[in-house]
């Protein structure tokens, strides 16, 4: 039996999962709820969002792909309370108020709610703790080149700025230092690489005061690069990204770990990662588990449903 | 509190485990039991084998390091009777039946046991469910170089071979070949290099032998050299290995991931590891949770006490 699977936020995320789930034969994608006027190049139902409660019965799991942070945060606990839901919530600092609060929802509603199933937070959230439980050291991760949306909001929130991205792009130098187990805390682990459109005339003042963003720039060797509309078009259209978890320990005996992905389209990738989780959700289910979990929570053979347990044991 | 622990066996494993112990404040080791008359270098306290059924309220956790295969699969059943378990049996293709033989007597005896708690089966088994739940490809592991004992023991059973050691040497070209995701089936994967003592005279019949064990060296660049008895001592302590674990995947948008792990000494990072997971049977039966697992079953915030929690969720 195929389960039934809807997609709340139709941008680049719900896009590429809609195309991961008509692939798959375990899931039936039932509708797509979207605040916009929109349609489906597959022909897939579009809704408008507030009709999601129609649906309380017809659909087991609800992907929350909302285009920013707000979304997902004012989103998730409105739509646990009628379906078991999955998102990739990527606010670092929020995840644990977050999952509390989905928590008590889905507690309270017997549904199940998986947050942040992204690469990171997410997959590299899990190699991170594995990382750490073994070693006693903390890992490094080092993201790019990609996009990094966290940076890019940062910039345009910034007076003067109509528009921009920003590329974060790893310092080889640190990442050979980390393998070594070298790296001390001087040398910088990213570069950032900021593209901005502006009709403002006083460039120099916008850049400053991008690179004294705290947190985000200020101590980090940024450049800034003024773009037209179309150029700036362009450089959002670009989807791939990498990233690398590095941990090096031991003093008697030396070892390390590494972790690399990379990817020619970050939602795609994404979208691949919330359908292994939407299997964890059957899998709670099926043993009477509800609540709010991260990936963290989960064990891994809970990704496979039933008909894929034995290619598993024959890997494992 | 700490938790009190006890190691049984004590050759290279066992050894690594009890300077793991010594150094963490969370542990404490009750006892080490051995069928051999050996002493600590650290002065532990060590028991004939037969005398650890007198400890049943005195250690919470036995690491079982038995030397040979065989000593996993006849003291595991036994020792699971009286205390929770954890080993690092590295028979892939008994892995499950070794697990339905603990539950059940772990179950009966209100015990956990943690079978297969090394770096493959293990973390491997881990790494390689996640990248096959997302990627639906079967990943691809190279190993070493590195002694495999797998291989070893297959070589000491040839007639006329007296003692001997295998190193397993992954091939850099299908290294390569992987990571784009065009590595046909045609390219050796490992080259395997065999050092053997022998008093036979008969050398190239042995050398013959060898490269035609099935599974093991048919099919399999095989070099066989002989050295004598004090080369091969020297060979064998040769403790360090590698593994890295490969998955390309993907049409429309290719990704990739990639796992790596590099050690100094084998027994010292699979003592690591099984350290893990003695903190996963304290979450365990926190939760009242009996039976036999493999890491698969293990989520990786079962990897940590309370008192390492907010590191952890610092890091994910």
């Amino acid at each position: 039996m195929k389960i039934n699977v809807g997609i709340v936020g139709y941008g680049n995320l719900g896009r590429a999962i809609e195309k991961e789930i008509l692939k798959n034969k375990n899931f039936n994608l039932v509708a797509i709820f979207s605040r916009r006027v929109v349609s489906s190049n597959f022909n897939s139902l579009v809704e408008p969002y507030e009709n999601h409660i129609l649906y309380k019965h017809k659909i087991d799991i609800m992907f929350l792909c909302g285009g920013s942070l707000s979304d997902i945060e004012s989103q998730a606990p409105e739509i646990t309370k009628h379906f078991n839901t999955i998102n990739s919530f990527d606010t670092h600092s929020k995840i644990k108020q977050l999952q509390e609060t989905l928590n008590k929802i889905a507690t309270k509603t017997n549904h199940i709610s998986i947050i942040s199933c992204g690469w990171d937070p997410g997959i590299f959230s899990n190699i991170r703790a594995l990382m750490y439980a073994v070693s006693g050291e903390t890992p490094i991760t080092f993201w790019g080149k990609g996009i990094s949306m966290g940076h890019s909001d940062a910039i345009r929130r910034v007076n003067g700025v109509d528009d921009g991205v920003q590329f974060t792009v790893p310092n080889k130098q640190a990442i050979a230092l980390a393998k070594k187990g070298i790296l001390s805390n001087d040398v910088p682990l990213h570069f950032r690489e900021c593209f901005i459109v502006s009709h403002d005339t006083n460039k120099s003042a916008i850049e400053k005061n991008i690179k004294n963003i705290p947190n985000y720039f200020k101590n980090q060797p940024t450049t800034v690069a003024f773009v037209n509309v179309e150029q700036l078009l362009k450089l959002k259209k670009k989807l791939y990204h990498k990233g690398e978890i590095i941990c090096s320990f031991g003093t008697e005996f030396k070892s390390r770990f590494e972790f690399k992905v990379q990817m020619q389209s970050n939602p795609n990738f994404t979208a691949k990662i919330m359908l292994c989780y939407a299997k964890a959700v059957i899998n709670l289910k099926k043993r009477k588990i509800n609540g709010g979990f991260t990936p963290l929570d989960i064990p891994f053979n809970f990704l496979f449903l039933d008909n894929e347990k034995n290619t598993l044991n024959r890997l494992c």
